[in-house]
């Protein structure tokens, strides 16, 4: 059997981190970076991040797309894409321990006070503030798959008060399970820090909005840590203004790089984070996409293949 | 037997929530609040923090001394303490989960570079910043009571590598064990971020000096939450001058509340929290003091005594 051929088609990343990741993980791999592709019926896998429309349907042999980042709406978007392809959406523990810590940084960070210590800070102004216990600090996880499930465990362990919301129910050890439609707005009226990591689908753009953001208790917390058209921008800026929304640690935005004259930028209840929350890390990542390969190269079905259905 | 008597002798901190806890986990306990101490040869207990020099001198039948802080230093230097009485260490819970969440709320800070991320913001300026992998940053805990045991463990829940000092050998899983004066170098040599949360003694005072802070290496991160003592103040700030330590979180100070004409208010790499990292919560250290009370009138030992030796 030739060697298994992979096409890196990654705009913006840089390759070489990914070259010797496979060279430890799967030596016998000839990966190819794109445009420098050969002969389209070599290429058996693509390695895919906002890869150039039209390029996957140009691959007569291609057996499995994989994504770059965990969600795959940056894939989906190439209308032109084959059918029948499995894409396998990113699994990696590198980007998962990432994800855990940025979350627990900013739930702690609010939970401790911390911007209203910064601001007391300013002012030369001694005054203790006391905390919420954290069995009385609401956290609720919007989206509860391999990243918000992990959260969720991590937010648990450290004795918040955690529920999580989902298209499906869901089961993790100490969270409360709200989902679907009807679940949204009781999962909302008990969060005091909404923590956002849903797949971007028809159901999920703009679901962070007036309505739902006014759903949340007086004084709650958002972040994104998802993708940008989760968040509708202005109405999160007019529930922060209207001092409804208490502050917000974004991620991720409808437009990135973020404008230079963004409202974000400067607004001093909001945290502008430029889309570094959670890394994948090739080191662990390529592992992971070796092991899928062998898999499937074995006759054993891939794991974490995206049902084009509910798009995750 | 007649009902035990206590006296709160606290300076600066309010008794009702105190009052009310013990009404829960011991309604036969009589609290009175000091300077009402009725007849001196009542008082069977004291809770202090801060008491009046003197005073527990001045009580022919008290049994124990219970500090309301982990630290005992406060007590400890009227020199007019009885000799004999035992003098109780603060553990309770609620302040152990405080400093756990203060203390990972600070590493998790300085590892994924927030406070870099908030001068970018500052100038509008998009720039992801790749964070280390926890395995990679590495943690230094001076100090392995119950607060830096539990502070530890979640650091190494969290994959950080974890190195501890103290004076005699410590035993936590997953953290490397440095003691005694010969071990301390050796400790700050392989230590990006020190956390500590040491006693105060003869030993331990001014122990993050010019020296300690010169064997940490270049860009390392000081996190102060034990007392303000145990930092030379002035070697801290030429070492955050001269760019050897890259920024410090301090809690406690020499000068408590803070001067407000002090440096460190406007030091644009220090981060100023007014003593409140982990607080003693009433709720649940009442109940402590309640079960060791009740183990001496039971006629077995008290827990958590200090060693006058020692120091805590």
């Amino acid at each position: 059997m030739a060697s298994p051929v992979l096409l890196y088609a990654c705009t913006g990343i840089e390759p070489e981190p990914w070259i010797d990741a496979f060279r430890l993980h799967m030596p016998e791999l000839e990966v190819r970076l794109w445009p420098e592709a050969g002969n389209p019926a070599d290429i058996d896998y693509v390695l895919a991040w906002k890869q150039p429309p039209g390029l996957l349907q140009a691959l007569p042999n291609l057996k499995a797309i994989f994504s770059l980042g965990a969600g795959v709406e940056h894939v989906l978007s190439d209308h032109t894409l084959p059918a029948g392809i499995p894409l396998v959406r990113m699994v990696d523990p590198g980007l998962t321990t990432g994800m855990v810590e940025f979350v627990l940084l900013c739930v702690l960070r609010y939970h401790r006070r911390l911007p209203e210590h910064e601001i007391n800070q300013k002012a030369h102004r001694w005054q203790a503030l006391t905390p919420k216990l954290p069995q009385d600090q609401r956290v609720g996880i919007m989206g509860l798959g391999e990243l918000g499930a992990a959260c969720a465990q991590s937010l648990v362990a450290l004795g918040f008060d955690v529920a999580s919301w989902s298209r499906t129910p869901k089961l993790v050890a100490g969270v409360k399970s709200f989902h679907g439609p009807a679940g949204l707005a009781p999962f909302l009226n008990r969060t005091d820090m909404v923590v956002c990591l849903l797949p971007l689908t028809a159901d999920t753009e703009n679901i962070l909005n007036a309505e739902t953001l006014a759903a949340l208790p007086q004084g709650a917390y958002v972040i994104n840590a998802a993708r940008g058209r989760h968040l509708v921008e202005e109405d999160l800026l007019a529930a922060l203004d209207s001092g409804h929304i208490a502050g917000a640690t974004l991620d991720v935005f409808r437009h990135e790089p973020l404008p230079p004259d963004h409202p974000f930028w400067s607004h001093p209840k909001v945290t502008v984070i430029p889309h570094c929350a959670a890394l994948t890390q090739p080191k662990t990542a390529a592992r992971t996409i070796a092991d899928n390969i062998r898999r499937y190269q074995s006759g054993q079905p891939l794991l974490y293949v995206v049902d084009p259905g509910r798009g995750y």
